[in-house]
């Protein structure tokens, strides 16, 4: 992968930084490729899985819990690989002062024991700031979260060939709701489906965020699939948020089971116009407030919606640049944007969203699927 | 549900402790009954999920996401809830300062700003940690995570029926296997269809971490279902630890497809025997080490298992009291106790667990399942 260490620059002269400590997973992730599976929640056995210690130019060092390893064989050869014990059964569990004891080695061992360190200060536990404040207390923090959130935003041609390949997951379950979503099932029943195909087409079990609902929890917008039974005419609004090898995809499709009416026509075909424009209207140097606006605009006299009109997607579902009236960032090439339109009136609710990547012209969409209101 | 706040008496006294602020999930359900879904990872919309504030005797408040409130129906009557503002479109996200000023009006208007506040120091993060410190440098921050691990480690008897429901998933997972396993289909095709009935019996869905391999992987213990299909003769070893509401289920067990060897059967039997002795063992007053010593013991000339013998359950999947060879705590009744004996040998692995709640004469297996090697 890339190696996306030297894109610190920008921060490290900003903040004036001589090294950085990232805690976060997705920090981790987008700078040394270790991902995390958050599925089941935090381990008992670590302290955190895995914190990257950056002396710019000179030092990248991994520390992780030693059950952590097997995703480790393609780490880049600059990264140096520090474990901790994780897992004992023969003896206590020790992980938090294991853990200490690596990040101590390398503050000492690379003379930072005085230095301005770049940290996110949300994901830092209070202990290792502790820990380290007591032992070095001419250490200064730096939070450089958002920074890093903001160099996030670009996404470089791994990073677009992973979010790809989520897409390609969300491509798999929208068909997935076409054929078998029907009356008689529970919201439930469907999805199981739905997901049995995305975590197929990926070969393993993929963490995924969606709502799936029938009838008159699509004018709610959403929610988990329930034991909510389907009957005919509902609408089922299915939005698909995978996360595959720690990128997320991110689309939305709305379908009739049994035979539409006419106002629910009408409100997809304007849906998806909404849509269409937003899209054509995506390309460098436009404002995100002003893709807001343009797709919000349309729908003002019915109703519109009470939530974004989009959102950046790559290491988290929502990310930077948003696709809101306040932000007026400019759109570059190489960012990844949600766009997700709705209408909930009339007791049912149609969301229908692609998913985008900038380009130097305008943008090309990600999804190979195109959103069908009813089955062919 | 039971106002366990009462049960922080023993660490005020032992630690002497002012005033407590939880913010591990894990915590803040175990007090107020609150639980948030990790499966989809951390919310970009929050700082914390939730957090505690207690000064004991006179104040228990939950600081909450605004966006988290569709539980809090049934939240006890003395606990306030105090609400900070997490997603918005309107105008810039704002979660951290709207979480700061909850907790600073909370230890202002408390009159805890020179008080000695029990912390859960991993969880605590470093903002939130040195925001309250630069406001009140008087405050002492006490990490009291073990003294409430301990306290976990009994249950009360809404717990127990929390458990009990957990368990009876995992019974409804283990006859999926028997019922669905075949050479043919893939770990992952098999894996879909058992949390399929596991979701539709809980009406939703649920996190749920998952051993369920066959073949050669079955002796490396365990793993996530991969797209390895089944062969005829393969065993399928399968440890369920569904998570409902909060509690977590846990049993194992091993099946065969296809004719058994004849080791294989004894194998099978030997592992059941060696549970049953683990669970005749369980009473009040035996240590945890000593369980795992008469379990061991019977497998040590076949190898052994290089793991615990068993662990708590509860809110976390792994906690006091861990089964294993250095734990001399003596069980008391309304330990909740997974027993997993296992062997690993011949290019195979067997395991059969058991989760059992430690009563006054002995102890209560909480799931309904036997043990099958074979469809009957």
């Amino acid at each position: 992968m890339a190696y996306r260490i030297e894109r610190l620059d920008k921060i490290i002269e900003s903040k004036d930084i001589d090294a950085f400590l990232f805690t976060s997973t997705i920090s981790v992730k987008y700078l040394c490729g270790y991902f995390y599976n958050f599925e089941i929640g935090p381990s008992p056995f670590h302290f955190i899985p895995a914190a990257l210690f950056v002396v710019p130019s000179k030092i990248t060092s991994l520390v992780i819990a030693d059950n952590e390893t097997d995703q480790l064989a393609g780490l880049d050869a600059r990264i140096l690989m520090k474990q901790y014990a994780s897992y004992t059964y023969d003896k206590p569990l020790d992980f938090l002062s294991q853990f200490l004891i690596r990040i101590h080695e390398l503050i000492k061992d690379s003379g930072m024991c005085k230095s301005r360190i770049g940290i996110e200060a949300n994901s830092l536990p209070h202990s290792l700031a502790e820990s380290l404040l007591s032992a070095y207390p001419k250490i200064k923090f730096i939070d450089i979260s958002h920074d890093l959130a903001l160099l996030r935003m670009i996404k470089d041609s791994e990073e677009l060939t992973l979010i790809g390949a989520a897409t390609h997951l969300c491509d798999i379950g929208q068909e997935a709701v076409l054929k078998y979503g029907k009356p008689g099932m529970t919201e439930l029943e469907l999805f199981t489906l739905v997901r049995g195909d995305m975590d197929a087409a990926a070969g393993k079990r993929v963490p995924m965020m969606a709502d799936m609902v029938c009838g008159v929890r699509t004018f709610e917008g959403g929610g988990n699939p329930s034991d909510k039974k389907i009957i005919s005419g509902d609408l089922i609004l299915s939005d698909l948020t995978p996360c595959l090898n720690g990128y997320w995809g991110d689309t939305c499709n709305t379908v009739v089971t049994g035979k539409p009416t006419h106002y629910q026509i009408e409100h997809f075909n304007l849906i998806k116009e909404v849509l269409d424009s937003g899209v054509n209207a995506v390309k460098p140097g436009i404002r995100a407030s002003a893709v807001d606006q343009l797709m919000r605009k349309h729908l003002s006299s019915a109703g519109g919606y009470k939530h974004h009109s989009g959102h950046g997607v790559g290491l988290a579902y929502h990310e930077e640049p948003r696709i809101v009236p306040y932000n007026d960032t400019e759109l570059v090439p190489n960012m990844v944007i949600a766009l997700e339109p709705a209408i909930y009136q009339n007791g049912y609710g149609i969301r229908l969203e692609h998913l985008v990547v900038v380009t130097r012209e305008g943008c090309k969409i990600l999804s190979e699927f195109n959103h069908r209101f009813e089955k062919e």
